[in-house]
């Protein structure tokens, strides 16, 4: 099996990501001396760590030729660093050089790191209102580096590697059959400030709905990350509902498609409201809250408006994949439990942070079902399947409908796994739709939105590691490495 | 919206149908007259006013065309006879005639026939071992015909009306584009021959095995029809080692494709092992089968050859969607929930009486999948998708994933209405997904294998009763009705 992938250049993309890495853990060390007045230890040695390989990898795999990545390079290199970056952004969580128990286990510290970079924000954290300030920033920097790596992966890469119908949105800069890194800087560049903008806003408006600076801060990256780790064992209950307004609003942010927001400060003014997924997006989840905010207002026999609110931030926070809890929602009855596990499959828009199913491939299945009901009435009738008033690509419609399989039977194959490790049916079924969505809290007395991950066997805590990697990788770019095929040709 | 649908000669087949069905009761009746010494009351009130209605039908509807259907007449009696049928099949359990308490509700009735019909078996009786044995016997009964009913259907309809991929098995017969029922008659007789010799072989083999001859043929009839109405509230948990055997190697001929059957009496020898469903069948079902015999030998610490024993009836049961039990599996650890959770989606092999999602999608959906992997590696090759060597039909992927995506939304939809009707989320997504399956027995302590859907709420068993027929009518048989586009042109 003779490999015709080069590795160097991706060894050498990947020092500078390491590089990059060991530089931001430069922010927490920073944030937590000035806001304790210790020495930072746990992460000055996990930078030195990180940065010295880093440039290790940079010198050895130095190239001269002008640099370019091929479709399978593409494809390894962001397959490769969804998966060792996290190796390298668990250690400051290990408590390098605190006292012995101030850190987690290897297994904790990269099931924690991999939750937040895939912006799951599942927890094997307890106490975090007594957590060093460090740790907690660190912790919401990993959602928000990873919800950035994430639109970028949306926008960039994957309508180019054709995952999972992601086809649909070719970009100019995703057109290039070959080269694709060079053209789409400039891209990356207005990405990244939207990304900015809209999280300082977000913590501008925490902040005036009454949280402290350090609390904005980490919430907002959270939030417009659609990760979901708070700096508060309460998440948000310990909040008021000012800011649970402001977490609406921009959750929902976090689950639109952020190339519409650069159309949108490029001066088209319609571009957010045009946008094919957001008027089928918005409407949804209008509809649900509403209904949902009836049903519990009529229910419970409380005031609408704390019904509504209530409603609308964990549904929101549900269907976006943030995973924020405000209250415990399981409580609210049989009916609520069920729903709440179907809108945990939803998911935002395609090119947003969030992960799940998503709203085009809803749209999609849509206009696949109506077709099949039409070909089953007129078998000769021609039907042209349209998305948006344009005609779909023709291997679209197998391709996101594999996708959905590949989806189903992981979240099986994994449930199997989990609950042959001795968890109960709930809590293994609800773990692999919570992680392979990267949506965040699960079902059950364990996992549930009041729970938290830490009692679950080491074994469970690796597996949904990769689970959450194979969501957040939409399935099929890491499903390629494992295909002989790959590494042939 | 003027119907272009002539209904004429639907209600004449129905009323010809209603006639059957009231001579049909007339079967029961005469064994509860002979084994009991009374008057069967219930069955010859039942079959006066099924035989009465069915004769009026006949007469009003009376047309002197020679008789054809067309495409659209087609669905619709196929959709109009499982509906109807029950409506008039469920008067017995009523028990008309009888003391006042001796029979069901209504929703009783319908459920418990609906259940029969459509080869689901789980019920609302409890006390079996009382029962009439007319009673007994008509649930036998309604599972065997129900049987029947389905292998014509899949066998001659479905893949004429291409519904959900069954357009693979186009045989001679479905091939004719217009007139379907004139030339199948021949095909039908062929099929009810098999299926009464395997019957009568099935029932002598579990006299031999230890039944009464009452037992041996109630059985023998649930078992082929993969349907597991038993006539005692243990099920087989009733019966020794032998007829539990008896039961696995009857229940996986339920399951395996009767065309084969068919061509196997035609004398083509080789016609059930070369089939393309039968042989990935069968390794499936060994693979699982010891997998699951070892780990509970092991972790129960008991002889191998009766967790041998125990896996395959249970497993082999859930799998052909039979729904008998020899054990409450459930007992066995949270692996085994988890695994017999997703045994029940499996289901046997088109053409037979098992309901579920079926080999030949499986088999459609793993070559769809290597498809798309190679279709991501290089996106310019050309892949002619094949099933058992020969091309697929164009439209095939995408008509068996929309009944995949159909199958899974329809389980997602019955949950979350069940579960706002009061039920707990395992029962309800338990009973959704074992409805839709045509299986039997759900999980949780309500539905699991030892318990039983008379507890339910009304509206529950009306959900799961549509729910059944859902599933056994393959999905978009039923859907179509529900689309406006059916009723114009």
């Amino acid at each position: 099996m003779k490999s015709t992938v080069s590795f160097r250049p991706l060894f050498h993309v990947l020092g500078i990501l390491l590089v990059v890495l060991a530089g931001t853990m430069m922010i927490p060390a920073t944030v937590e001396a000035y806001m304790t007045g210790t020495v930072p230890l746990e992460f000055l040695f996990s930078a030195a760590i990180t940065g010295v390989l880093g440039v290790l990898f940079i010198l050895a795999m130095r190239d001269n030729k002008s640099f370019s990545l091929d479709l399978k390079q593409a494809f390894l290199l962001t397959a490769l660093s969804w998966v060792i970056l996290p190796v390298f952004a668990a250690l400051p969580l290990m408590g390098l050089g605190l006292e012995t128990d101030a850190g987690l286990s290897y297994t904790d510290a990269v099931f924690e790191t991999v939750s937040g970079l895939t912006t799951t924000g599942s927890t094997v954290i307890t106490g975090l209102d007594q957590l060093l300030p460090g740790l907690l920033l660190w912790r919401s920097l990993l959602n928000w580096v990873g919800g950035i790596g994430i639109i970028v992966m949306a926008i960039i890469l994957l309508p180019f590697l054709r995952i999972g119908g992601m086809q649909l949105f070719k970009t100019e800069s995703s057109d290039q059959s070959e080269k694709i890194i060079p053209k789409s800087s400039d891209l990356v560049k207005k990405i990244v400030s939207v990304y900015l903008v809209l999280t300082s806003a977000c913590a501008l408006a925490y902040w005036l709905a009454g949280m402290t600076v350090f609390d904005a801060i980490n919430h907002a990256m959270a939030t417009l990350a659609t990760g979901g780790y708070s700096t508060h064992d309460a998440s948000f209950g310990y909040f008021g509902i000012p800011a649970q307004w402001v977490g609406i609003v921009f959750m929902m942010m976090g689950a639109l498609p952020f190339i519409a927001f650069i159309k949108f400060s490029n001066g088209h003014r319609r571009a957010i409201v045009d946008d094919p997924q957001v008027r089928t997006f918005v409407r949804f989840m209008v509809l649900v809250i509403v209904a949902s905010a009836v049903m519990l207002a009529v229910d419970k026999n409380i005031n609408f408006f704390t019904a509504l609110t209530y409603s609308a931030f964990n549904i929101v926070s549900i269907v976006t994949t943030t995973g924020f809890a405000s209250t415990d929602y399981t409580l609210w009855g049989t009916g609520a439990v069920a729903g709440f596990f179907l809108l945990t499959m939803a998911g935002g828009c395609a090119g947003s942070t969030s992960g799940a199913i998503k709203t085009y491939r809803f749209q999609v299945l849509w206009t696949i079902m109506r077709a099949q009901l039409l070909k089953l009435n007129s078998p000769n009738r021609v039907i042209v399947l349209k998305y948006h008033g344009t005609k779909m690509p023709d291997e679209l419609p197998v391709s996101v409908l594999a996708f959905l399989a590949a989806f189903f039977a992981s979240i099986a194959i994994v449930t199997l796994l989990l609950a042959m490790m001795g968890l109960d049916f709930v809590t293994a079924l609800s773990a692999a739709a919570t992680a392979i969505t990267n949506v965040g809290p699960g079902f059950g007395d364990i996992i549930g939105p009041s729970g938290n991950f830490a009692s679950l066997p080491d074994a469970a805590k690796w597996l949904l590691s990769f689970t959450m990697l194979l969501g957040r990788l939409e399935i099929f770019t890491l499903f390629m490495l494992f295909d002989p095929h790959f590494w042939r040709t």
